[in-house]
């Protein structure tokens, strides 16, 4: 089967590639071509497999890639929320107007691709009406609070009326926030649950924006790569009608990150996290989901990560691996 | 102040341009302007009053008459829902694009316009997994089962984004069904509502395509000019947060629909209605509301009809105007 991944050089792309190469099947079919969109090159170990296919380029001018016909594909490319607030045209063009052109590009292959699109616990939030509640399940009303999450809410939409059509067999799958990202900082606002983790492991001081109360649901990558390969997998049947869910999170609070973090790392480590409150980012973050359910993908039989703690033994293996940098673990030495 | 109706040659937006004119005021200004945009060039009583200027052709076309600068904008224009059903691009183009120029217009004009944005009860839908609630109230989870429905719901996330952004004041009120329409069918699946009153009043014989059980929440044309005008004269805080709210409707079954007409017109014009199911909009029809409600526009002071029997009333008064066709109530007279 034809599979294309945009985002694919991506942090969650490139993950989810590598997972896809290993195994070579999505849902009980050969992987004959894997083709990975992105802005830049994806890293040399998944351009080198023989399945693999490299665009690279603003996704909006890949019509002929999108009409060429796929099986699968998974929607990943996005502008991040930091971003969004404050390049509103970037915002609209990379999260909506590609999504569109995804969507009208296979829709115009002659094939059904199953689509699944990486949403966000952005799409919900509070109004001076209705403040959201403790626990945001997959029932709750969507009111995005960020022109990120906004984009995401209408793609979801667009998605299900192309599904329902008959254009693509689509689905959604709302990512929570993945940590611990490796690499440096990006612009999204919710950057900081993975730099108060993996600076610190490197030897680095990290800034905590907002208050060590605040909670927040968190997936490992290795679980939310999970949770898009299980959502691809399910029928529509097991997809409960409707095509839009909550991925599952692990709802945490920041001071308990930071008591994982010196169980694992040792006090010095934990140390290197000072407190600083960032207006910008915390007025994004406050109108953020405190936590979440997900009982549909539950039902498809995902779960959270076990604990914070075993997130960053996650984060801790991978850094083993050689793709990632040299000195992610540097200052784990000092407690050694 | 400067005002514009998009569809401002339409059934409401005509009847909402003669309001304008007549009061000569909105939200306690004078109208100096009053825009109309439209396909379609507008009845003549509007052309020759001196406040209007009038703009035929696409929407889309109309891009500096949209960045021009508006006090006041009500952005009416849209392709119906059977329409959008039969022919995807359009219901893209008009309804979704069209929207998006209309905001990006406004933004960049300078003056931060309010807007008043026509949403539709049809952004409310079932799923096998979540068959639509007996009453369909302001906080029931949207799932559009038609291109219309999710494009309007699309445009009220996008208008709350804008606002939020601070680039145009904007809110959307979801229209229920408007009846009685005078004129000829359109292509909207709910046509049959306005169509089984206004051919028996017209001495013609009508069709019901669905079964005398379905209810479904209605709205006259008098009663929904006036929620667009309280709705645009709401401030942000009566708005109560959220920006979208259902109109008020009344919830009225089929069957008694065509009591009323009985008793209002008599038997005979009862008897031209009969029932002939029509399964493409019984499959539309059966995925709208069957009952709504509106507390939020309530508390803005707006109410229902008073009755179908008032409705009925309020079309045959209409009907004595120069502006309705000669014959509209040709059928009447067969009871006199």
């Amino acid at each position: 089967m034809r599979v294309l991944i945009t985002g694919g050089a991506g942090f969650i792309g490139v993950r989810l590639a590598r997972e896809l190469l290993k195994t070579g099947r999505l849902n009980g079919q050969d992987i004959t071509e894997l083709h990975l969109a992105d802005l830049y090159a994806p890293p040399v170990d998944l351009s080198s497999d023989a399945r693999v296919r490299v665009h690279t380029g603003q996704l909006l001018g890949q019509t002929d890639l999108l009409a060429s016909g796929f099986d699968g594909v998974f929607h990943l490319a996005s502008a991040v929320s930091g971003e969004c607030e404050l390049d509103f045209d970037l915002g609209l063009r990379s999260n909506l107007d590609s999504t569109r052109a995804v969507l009208e590009g296979l829709r115009h292959s002659g094939k059904v691709a199953r689509l699944v699109f990486a949403s966000s616990v952005a799409v919900f939030g509070p109004d001076a009406a209705n403040p959201l509640p403790d626990l945001v399940t997959d029932n709750t009303l969507a009111s995005p609070q960020t022109s990120y999450g906004t984009h995401k809410l209408m793609s979801e939409y667009l998605i299900a009326d192309y599904t329902r059509k008959g254009f693509i067999d689509g689905r959604s799958a709302r990512l929570m926030t993945v940590a611990v990202r490796p690499g440096k900082p990006n612009g999204a606002a919710s950057s900081f649950f993975s730099g108060i983790i993996r600076e610190p492991l490197a030897g680095v001081d990290a800034i905590c924006p907002v208050s060590p109360d605040v909670t927040h649901p968190v997936s490992s990558p290795a679980n939310t790569v999970k949770g898009l390969l299980t959502v691809f997998e399910a029928s529509r049947e097991a997809m409960g009608g409707r095509l839009a869910l909550n991925l599952p999170g692990l709802n945490v609070r920041v001071s308990d990150m930071l008591l994982a973090l010196e169980e694992v790392a040792g006090p010095i480590v934990r140390q290197r996290v000072r407190f600083e409150r960032d207006e910008r980012v915390a007025a994004i973050v406050a109108n953020w989901p405190r936590a979440t359910s997900a009982d549909r993908a539950l039902a498809l039989g995902l779960k959270p990560d076990a604990s914070f703690k075993a997130i960053i033994e996650q984060y801790i293996q991978d850094c083993q691996q050689p793709t990632y940098p040299a000195d992610a673990l540097k200052g784990m030495n000092t407690t050694g």
